[in-house]
């Protein structure tokens, strides 16, 4: 049955109290604002949601201040498609424009709050980067001195990490659709077949099914098992004893899911049955420590204490899941150094991996939602053996 | 007829090529490797492909020396297929490290050079973004000093804009896919179907002509014309009446395609026609400036002076075109402020745009790699009157 899609977009009501929450936590910070630049960050606070962002030749900005609502500070371009959103005070300018890509409006924006010596955040820490020209942003720190730029990558990860009813609706949405999709794999996929075929029929019936886009779609098929996990397709042809994975990011309403599925064509190696029956053990390890209290360490090591049962090299993966929402991966990570304590509604993948035989890999991977009494799945659970297309 | 397919990847000898010109013009300018980090660039003399980079977790680094074969300092997840590249020198950590995410060896490989006060390029100017954590590139400035780091964006952004002969059988490719892809929408399209459906029917027929992907396609429709040409899909029916425009950027192992079409739904008004016939023949005037020699700026006043015909408000693009090819926007830009010399073999895109009516643009756009005798069409040339699919 098809599952009913969700309503797009938000009420500004969501905006209002993602916006109002971060400034509980600015003021605990003593920050009198905070300034974004990524597409998953402006758009959290604002709702501006367009595939533009995909060219890098212009810089955007939004203002998240300490008391009211956000300041939008972008490309002419995109100001049409911003006055739809909650914002009220929305500055742009002619981009590009090399020689003052927006320095100046920020400047005139800042400069107040740089007289007073005041202090904002930016995001600077793990898993950011900074999306406008080092030389420009050099060019304004230059400017604004007296400003006092610190680190608020806690803050908007820390809040985007736990999600809204809303945003579950749209993750459970697209995990929905994206399940659909896998489970029509065994009718699309033949002996024979190149793999870069298999990618192209399950973008379609992706598609088909009510996804707006696949932007990730990765895997590989060989025999016995695959090599890596983050290649495009190849040509070769599909060839019984082959182990087929496809891992896939595809969207709804600007929101991911993120898994993979396991197939073998025509029969299955005992390794491969084997590292998929460990697999899916670590799993559902992950699923039984996946809930409130416990840290994403807690979850990495439960997983990781089946994974040993034939492989303890550790991996190339570097965790064992993440976040998931606006982007394909999002903080947290499940791995040895991340402490994070799981909350309600937090989205979480579960992706256990392991190296088998001769050089191969195989990973496994479920999206869930923190719930008071534990993980609930998201994407319809993987088959507990190893499935056999013939 | 379906063009045919060209071979995947490169020779080596296009990476050997690409590294030796780039080598030529450190030694001019004095410097001893640029460090390159993001998809493109590294793509750029690698050959490293993969969608993983939607993951925004993981830092990725390469470093081009004065001479020799470039260095990747890479997560390990990445190992495997950037060893099918034509590098030797691969370095890897296991990633994510938030403490270390990369930065120890870039250290190492760099301190050398910053103990004898070397010089090297990294890419900090216009269309550049800083693909790692502000924090991160703090800590590694702090740590090699006596480094010089000076903006090498001319020099990369300067040989990507001129494609060999490999990298125009893709992108010649790719626009052929797509125009087969645009000439099908008059059999997709009906009043009374959403625009999102609309959407979604071209990405299958993009995908199913044998596109890899459609990561780029925004549009509109309504009521005599568009109010913006960077939105996701409404649900709106097409009514008669509508002007409907799409502007895809489909791939082709990694080259894309990027530009536009319209349409009248059922009939069209006079002005919606009269603002067509301007943008059909601002985009002649720009077919006919493209040729060697002559300056972007001089492509931007020839499409220019046709558009003022009705309308001299400037615009809300802020150019006219630009490159295109691993990316969707590249440099240059058809602008006033762009005294790029057109070159035999860059490949551009022709995009004139105007506002008509009360609040209606159009956007016109076709895809050309200039030759030695002038522009040649990649696409195949939009129809010279507003098209009404009846």
């Amino acid at each position: 049955m098809q599952p009913e899609a969700p309503k797009r977009g938000f009420p500004v009501a969501e905006f209002e109290t993602r916006t109002r929450n971060a400034q509980a936590l600015m003021a605990e910070t003593d920050l009198v604002g905070i300034l974004l630049m990524t597409e998953p960050d402006v758009r959290y606070f604002s709702g501006f949601h367009t595939l533009f962002w995909q060219s890098p030749t212009r810089p955007w900005f939004l203002f998240v201040p300490a008391d009211g609502k956000p300041v939008a500070i972008i490309p002419e371009i995109g100001a049409a498609l911003m006055r739809q959103s909650w914002l009220d005070d929305i500055r742009t300018w002619s981009a590009p424009a090399p020689h003052d890509d927006g320095i100046s409006l920020l400047n005139e924006l800042l400069s107040p709050l740089a007289k007073i010596k005041a202090r904002i955040g930016i995001l600077k820490g793990h898993e950011t980067s900074l999306r406008m020209p080092l030389n420009d942003w050099e060019r304004l720190v230059t400017g604004l001195r007296g400003l006092e730029f610190a680190d608020a990558t806690a803050i908007v990860q820390g809040l985007r990490m736990v999600k809204s009813p809303a945003e579950i609706e749209k993750l459970s949405y697209i995990c929905a659709l994206g399940s659909k999709a896998f489970s029509r794999v065994p009718e699309l996929v033949a002996e024979g077949q190149p793999l870069e075929e298999t990618f192209r029929a399950f973008r379609c019936t992706a598609l088909t099914l009510g996804c707006d886009d696949i932007p990730y779609l990765v895997g590989g098929a060989d025999d016995g098992g695959y090599h890596d996990v983050i290649s495009p397709p190849s040509r070769r042809p599909l060839q019984a004893g082959d182990v087929l994975m496809m891992d896939t990011g595809c969207t709804w309403d600007g929101y991911f899911c993120d898994f993979d599925r396991n197939w073998a064509i025509s029969r299955a190696t005992d390794t491969a049955r084997r590292a998929y029956d460990v697999l899916w053990r670590a799993t559902e390890a992950g699923l039984a420590a996946a809930r409130p209290g416990n840290t994403c360490c807690d979850l990495f090591n439960a997983m990781r204490a089946v994974i040993t049962e034939i492989d303890d090299s550790g991996g190339d993966v570097g965790r064992l899941g993440h976040g998931l929402g606006m982007q394909l991966t999002e903080q947290p990570s499940h791995a040895p150094f991340d402490r994070t304590v799981l909350k309600e509604n937090m989205v979480l993948t579960l992706e256990p991996s392991l190296s088998y035989g001769d050089g191969l890999m195989m990973v496994h991977e479920e999206n869930i939602v923190v719930r008071k009494g534990g993980a609930e799945l998201l994407t319809n659970r993987a088959a507990s053996e190893l499935p056999v297309i013939t």
